[in-house]
């Protein structure tokens, strides 16, 4: 396709020059997100306001150009690729974070905040909003709304959906829409807040966003504990939810993660280690010395080597670090992985563990497991040299396997990740026919021309 | 219009002649809600199981015939009552509890259960689904699914949204759709389980409910708060909103509720009282004591005339009966009453009680009010005659004003009742053209021959 002289020069008239490129260099910065996979766009734009989102769109949706909002590249479906090519509409330079409301608990936030700063931002005032993916120190708030992010502490505090109060958003046709409210309830029509999150920018294209916030809790207590069998570590998972007060994050990483990240750990491993849980607890000071001990017995109870308690916050944020690293430092196993975020019931989790077990052993291939067992999140990496046709063959059908399992199990694909470009051919296997209809009618209605991030979740 | 023989024939045939009914005293008993508002069906239906929902819409859809979902009737602002005529479908007949899954938090219900039978059911178990609206005794959570119900415990555990995790459903057409999930987490495509919460019985037939649950709170603690005037009550909220632990409940009452109440509670008030609030926590036993004294604390500071702790589960019950029937017993003031649940910003209380004293003395009429403060969702009631012409035109004009007020304060004019027939034509006042116009787009795609629940939200 391309994009014609006269339109480039357009979009250069809306966002000013500086803000508008097609050089070779920049497409490729702007190909690919965190599966790897790269499409070229024709050309980038960095918006710098609602109100050139709108124009932008509104010219797009005259010249029938597609386009493709990101925010920081970081998704793990191919959500933000440019499969189709057209326009990657960039939004870092909306950025700014309004206003933290302390007497409403709320907070006004541009898309292209990184959500580590709204973390800084409304921490410093006593406040907390608790979706906390992996990537929060460089994905955006805009992403985040896009595939509904969860993240460790989801397991207690549920994930984007439930912190979004509102939206401001420029539908393909450059028109601006306001939905939901600035207060804790609101039911006056369909609720196209929470449709719009986890649409994955198929739809709108958001440009303001009211959050929810809560109190900061008054403190945190961070452990980890060791087993000698994955099927120990899963057991316990489903003890701690059923019997405990539910810890705010109940983290946990297969023997091949221990092995990745023992060295960047400040403790040794007790010997025979093969999985470790990462609990945190958080609350009151009170009650989290008594759940904390509460967790360590029925940890204990149903098998656990040790459990130990990080001494300070560095402790606890070194444990952080190695968890958050671990999808980027998983490559030192192979040169390529996919990762799948499936989720199983709770009490399902020690039959996942035997079927991720199983599925290495058929596939011959490296299956890396971590993830949020708290609430039966579990992301299961394939390992494999794409370069390698009997590997690539082999991974491929692993992923079968995987979904089927899961599906078979009561469990979703995706708990958290979206479904984007890579497992659209899967979703059908989730959800039937008549659900995918509808969702397209619904698309139509918002882009009848399909220049919103087309080739996404659904063809 | 009517119903033909022969349609009626056919649909005894689907659900048996027991469970059909077009005779004039049952038409009648179908045909209002709580607003009192009343149109007449042609025929009344009480389908016994999913497959009769579903060959019922299809007969529906092949003879266009119009379709009204109804639980309880209990709705507040005639969600299910038949404005355009046709057939009533009620759903008490599906009315199981399928099993409550205690080790994966969920239960899976029909639309027809009674929500108290919900709570009883799981609580026996020492689980807890937190939506309790007022009518809890008689609305079903089909219902609930339908306006998204909040009720006092929302302030602390949000409403009906945040529990449903899955349906089933049948579209007008007579398919059957599966939406969501059965575990923690799942963003498999749109979010077609929130678009169908909230929608009023407008886009399909809820079947069958996925429930998320709780654990049961390890204790409950009540307490009375009085103040001498509204204002004080109103400042106190605010108070505790932003410097205690998040009660449960934070109802309120005016001078007016006390009055109607003041019998049927189990102590005398103190002397002076214009005002009360409900205050309930709940939690462990060591926290909910010393967040209790935190709170009474507050009371106190904020001007509170006395507070009162229910000594047992019993004086705590009689507090609450007296203010769950509140929506009733307000008739003793007057024959007739618009009921309005708007929802302000925590900190704008203050001047919204303000805002309403103001429309009382200008109107002239008695407004009553009541509601969950600790959201911001006040329950205003506007008592008037409706026979007295001059009386109905100036409660037109005090509602007019409320909402006007309302949404200057960056409130939302429903926070849990939805807007079914009677705030139809106050949604554009909150809400924009491009958005109704999206909304009724989704309604196309769902409904392209308009036959379920019509004349609702949106012309």
């Amino acid at each position: 396709m391309g994009l014609s002289g006269s339109l480039y020069r357009h979009l250069q008239k809306i966002s000013g020059k500086l803000y508008v490129t097609r050089e070779k260099e920049e497409l490729l910065c702007y190909s690919y997100d965190a599966t790897g996979a790269s499409f070229l766009p024709d050309a980038i734009i960095f918006p710098g306001s609602e109100n050139e989102v709108a124009r932008i769109l509104r010219l797009a949706s005259k010249e029938k150009l597609i386009v493709v909002p990101r925010g920081a590249g970081s998704g793990m479906t191919g959500g933000s690729v440019p499969v189709k090519g057209g326009l990657v509409m960039v939004t870092s330079r909306m950025n700014k974070i309004f206003d933290v409301d302390e007497n409403n608990f709320l907070v006004r936030v541009q898309p292209g905040v990184i959500v580590s700063d709204i973390h800084k931002n409304v921490e410093e005032k006593g406040l907390f909003y608790p979706p906390d993916p992996a990537s929060s120190s460089v994905c955006t708030i805009g992403g985040n709304i896009g595939e509904c992010a969860g993240g460790p502490r989801a397991v207690k505090y549920g994930v984007t959906r439930d912190y979004v109060l509102g939206l401001r958003a420029v539908l393909p046709s450059g028109e601006i829409i306001q939905t939901g409210v600035s207060t804790a309830k609101g039911v006056a029509g369909y609720d196209l807040t929470r449709l719009i999150v986890g649409s994955e920018g198929t739809l709108a294209v958001v440009t303001e966003i009211t959050l929810k916030l809560l109190r900061k809790p008054e403190t945190i207590k961070t452990m980890a504990v060791f087993f000698d069998s994955m099927q120990k570590a899963a057991k316990t998972v489903s003890g701690i939810m059923k019997d405990a007060t539910v810890p705010r994050c109940v983290e946990y990483l297969d023997a091949s993660c221990l092995d990745i990240v023992k060295d960047s750990l400040s403790f040794d491993l007790p010997e025979g280690s093969k999985a470790m849980l990462i609990l945190e607890l958080d609350g009151d000071i009170n009650s989290v010395e008594k759940d904390a001990e509460n967790i360590k017995k029925l940890c204990f109870f149903h098998g656990a080597l040790d459990v130990l308690v990080a001494k300070d916050q560095t402790q606890a944020q070194k444990l952080w670090d190695a968890r958050k690293t671990l999808s980027q430092v998983l490559y030192k196993i192979a040169n390529n992985k996919i990762n799948e975020d499936i989720v199983v019931p709770i009490d399902k989790i020690p039959d996942m563990v035997k079927v991720i077990q199983e599925i290495q052993r058929t596939s011959g291939l490296k299956v890396v497991s971590f993830g949020h067992a708290g609430d039966g999140n579990i992301h299961c990496n394939i390992m494999y040299n794409k370069t390698d046709k009997n590997e690539s063959e082999r991974a491929e059908k692993a992923v079968d396997e995987l979904f089927n399992a899961t599906l078979s199990l009561g469990g979703t694909i995706t708990g958290e990740h979206g479904v984007g470009m890579t497992k659209l051919k899967y979703l059908p296997l989730e959800i039937g026919a008549t659900q995918i209809e509808l969702m397209k009618g619904i698309k139509k209605v918002f882009d009848p021309q399909n220049i919103l991030n087309p080739g996404k979740i659904f063809h």
